[in-house]
């Protein structure tokens, strides 16, 4: 073993951070493909290489715009607590003269910043799957990760009013799926339905293809939300073990409910919707998975599984939006739901109370953060989807989507040669 | 960097262990999509779905009974070395006043043993596949996760009269994967073979449907046999690289074992059957992956190689158990196998040596503690089953046997619209 | 917590560095499933259990190699600078008293290693794929993991010739990728083309099989190319997350060039190829992503990216040899470019510096290495190769090719029972 060096021992409370930030990143950035596979898996075979195309492409463009503008609009220098100022093209010029940003070196901050931006634009390509123009999911892409994404990312965590207020999103029940499931919302909507999804108004169900890589998807995203929720403390602590307990309870908790719910409702448990019962869970619990009980983790999984069939239901039947792949009832609906709920089940003094716990304050402050983020977002993304409709076109043609967008936007099938005999 | 904090210092050993059981534990999750996969890829696409919700859901009732009552039984205040009794519903109440459990955060400690006992569970669904009721699996998920592996984990891991005695199970040879194999192997038997396994006594095969997925199964779980193993020190420690060594090289001489003998007795070298290799050779070296040598590793890894292919077809053709996924010849086969040869090969002398080393008494520790927890497991197995069997029935009817359980479990078909010309 | 306890705390800098290796290897065996995947989805899919299983089986002769011969022929005392010469088939002799060698526990050192000559085993099957005997793989698999890997990687890594003289390759641009893609030209060369590959000396498109579990191969290699990329640091550092980020960017700079130019080139943005824009961006970094700065590697990226089109025409329609995957764009062009990149864009005097920063010396250092590299790989992999073709045979059979080697090879196929109805 080595000699006690003070010197090397001083660094090592930095390097534990370090390292548990870094093998977070890394987890998060692997939702990437479990988005991809669920849906690939929920949607069709003639559209499946066009949906991994834009799986792959969001990151891309993410990465890419969240390092050159995103990363110093949500965390350069506030204007008066709207938006950051400082840093663009540059962004490690906002680190201190040691190269610190935040309490980490800047590039293990960024890292673990620019993944999570990137599943927020993930999340949009689910419900607005088989219809979308590929070159205008590109732009959009570019969009989120510029105009929306981190401006009320520098509200909720780049030290904007939000934070200000004691808003409280742990690792983004609303700063990443409620923003994403309002986009996907917006985008959904003013794309349209799929050509027969409706008959006489009525919604037709249209089945994913490949269920065991949708199950996939799901696997691995609950497995990378273990760095989503436990890596956003972006530091070694004690209390890590406790956010992956709160994450899995409400998992479990959801995926329970949503099975029960199902079979009740449909006389069989039914496997895509419970599926998407263990994704309700997991946005559910994001928010507040670091200031509730064990227990209180249970029952906001439990409301969360529930809820997300009624919503999903409500989207289909009544707003008449079609999403292919439930993306709103799990990101939008369990987003807002689930950071509303800590209002009700925080244990935490120092975030404040929740109602079950005599508290009350935080709630409203929750609310604000709902609302405030949900009006920027439903604006921002209505008008950057409005211009992009009325400029290059949002959905492709009706005999491109009849053929498949594989075929007419990429040139291939996603299956050949298949099966061998 | 930082100045030298005496206080932050001394946390530091305590944060390092828990980033590397955090770490192993969410790696041990991602098993639950390995099984998934494995099962999905070597059955029938008719049963795809059903096969995937099975994966799901036991990880779903073995963690919510594991917090509730599992995690109590096995590490609770012990009742005469055979189970625990202490902290039902309320786990973090057995910590100490400082949130600590066996020098962890109870937190991190409870995440990283309710992934073990999930595990356990899994295991299960693969012999059952293809004919066992979606209701009567659920009802034995929770059982396992309450009646047998938190009883026979307190004899091994919390204390009990097995880890008194000195019997050697490091990762879980036998408190997981024997375990599993027990209950798969009765299971099973109970059940009965699936319509048109056997004619006139002699089996029939009936190949997987999807190999890429069941061999991206077989990489995953590899992948996540590091957390497994290495992370069953719950600490960081200079020994993690040499448990990575000898699980590593365990898991290739049995590969390669199982193909040259597969080559050598069917005539060529068999896909499914060296996959179910390297997984025999992964189960085999738990039990002892800290205390042999190298060379040990790779000894046991080639009986565990050879022993798979020998108890697959001695399960099939003489005890007519249709095991779909060769599940009994894995785990429970080579975790039996594996626990006994610690005591050839431990060269450990805190341990134990083995035979091999000079030593003896190890072997009959190892051998009463394969005894006991098969004995237990037998038996407790045979008695749930046997519950279920008589009243929710274990089996579903011949007709929906025939047509798939995705239809007439989930009324759904895992593979639709495909491929797509 | 604890109180301060100076001899613990002593170990605190070996134990976060054992911890943050430990988690690089284990992602880095983990890209044995990504290039499982890759390579099983861009090929038809009546070979899809015959590229699985040499997947499986180059990472099993090379573990075993590597640990018994090819460790110490890279890391044994140096004969001259040319190869290692002590520790045959007892490795862990090389280590200290303490067990130590290079900084690490021996088995921490031995397991990060071994994950990374597997590696470069697996570059050659993507090549090779679809006509290739299994029984002359698995010699080659043996031979690359004996006389090539261990010898260029001691003069790159184990203390050999080209480490003296200051060739940089943090992570193995040459010492992996381009080894390995030098092994893949020759191979594919002598092997010869596919049946029906070449029509009057046009080269006709073979499409892969199932795209979505190709990209699936491609997310996984990302995912773990985190921890071959900053895991090459073997130690917990504050540049982890600028490695991470240069990675990133190089990656999704070289996915858009290669979309981009397949739109303008095609007419329609192609999905494998973008695909081999991520690897080849992620390849290319790999060489100096710990010393060029973010724009430096998004210029790295835009080039691999670029590159990587015309290189794979270039093997397919000059060279006409025919390599299914691009492994050749991939592995072998733009682990060259990359390592010479690092001389132009290198920003660091300790390293040396790039051209484009004032230096010039650095860029002939990586020059002579990629030559030298090159020279002897092509030379080795000509005489095993040539050495396996007039003895065992390379080749399967035209009928065995035509009808699918999962048949001929392993008395199997990948899908059966498949679609369900």
């Amino acid at each position: 073993m080595e000699n006690l060096d003070l010197q090397t021992l001083a660094d090592m409370p930095l390097l534990i951070n370090i390292v548990w930030t870094m093998l977070a990143a890394v987890l998060v950035y692997f939702m990437q493909a479990g988005f991809a596979m669920v849906e690939a898996g929920f949607t069709r075979a003639k559209n499946a290489g066009n949906i991994i195309m834009k799986n792959m492409m969001d990151f891309v463009m993410g990465s890419l715009f969240f390092f050159m503008i995103g990363f110093s609009l949500m965390f350069g220098d506030s204007i008066g607590g709207f938006l950051g100022g400082s840093g663009f093209f540059n962004p490690t010029s906002l680190a201190d003269e040691a190269g610190m940003f935040n309490g980490l070196p800047i590039g293990v901050y960024m890292i673990f910043q620019t993944v999570f931006c990137a599943t927020a634009a993930t999340i949009v390509s689910g419900s607005m799957a088989e219809r979308t123009k590929f070159s205008a999911y590109l732009v959009y892409s570019a969009c989120i990760s510029v105009f929306i994404y981190p401006i009320t990312g520098h509200w909720i965590w780049g030290g904007g009013w939000l934070s200000q207020l004691g808003f409280h999103d742990f690792a983004g029940s609303t700063a990443v799926h409620a923003l994403g499931g309002w986009c996907a919302l917006v985008g959904a909507k003013i794309l349209g339905p799929r050509i027969g999804k409706y008959k006489d108004g009525v919604p037709q169900a249209i089945p994913g293809h490949n269920l065991p890589i949708g199950a996939l998807g799901v696997f691995i995203l609950w497995f990378c939300w273990f760095g989503f929720n436990c890596g956003s403390t972006t530091a070694a602590t004690t209390t890590l073990g406790d956010i992956a307990m709160t994450t899995n309870l409400a998992a479990v908790a959801a995926t329970l409910a949503t099975l029960i719910l199902t079979w009740v409702r449909y006389g069989k448990p039914d496997v895509s919707m419970t599926l998407n019962g263990s994704l309700a869970g997991l946005v559910g619990i994001t928010a507040g998975c670091d200031v509730v009980s064990y227990w209180g983790a249970i029952a906001i999984g439990l409301i969360c599984g529930i809820s997300v069939v009624f919503v999903i239901e409500f989207v289909d039947k009544v707003l008449k939006i079609d999403d292919p792949v439930g993306a709103t009832g799990v990101h939008w609906a369990c987003g807002i739901i689930g950071t509303l709920l800590v209002g009700f089940f925080s244990t935490s003094e120092e975030v404040g109370l929740g109602i079950f716990y005599g508290g009350g304050e935080l709630f409203l402050k929750q609310l604000a953060g709902v609302a405030s983020v949900g009006a920027y977002t439903l604006v921002a993304a209505f008008i950057i989807f409005t211009i992009i409709n009325k400029t290059i076109g949002l959905r492709v043609s009706a005999q491109e989507e009849e053929d498949g967008l594989d075929i007419h936007e990429h040139g291939c099938s996603a299956y050949t040669d298949f099966p061998s005999k």
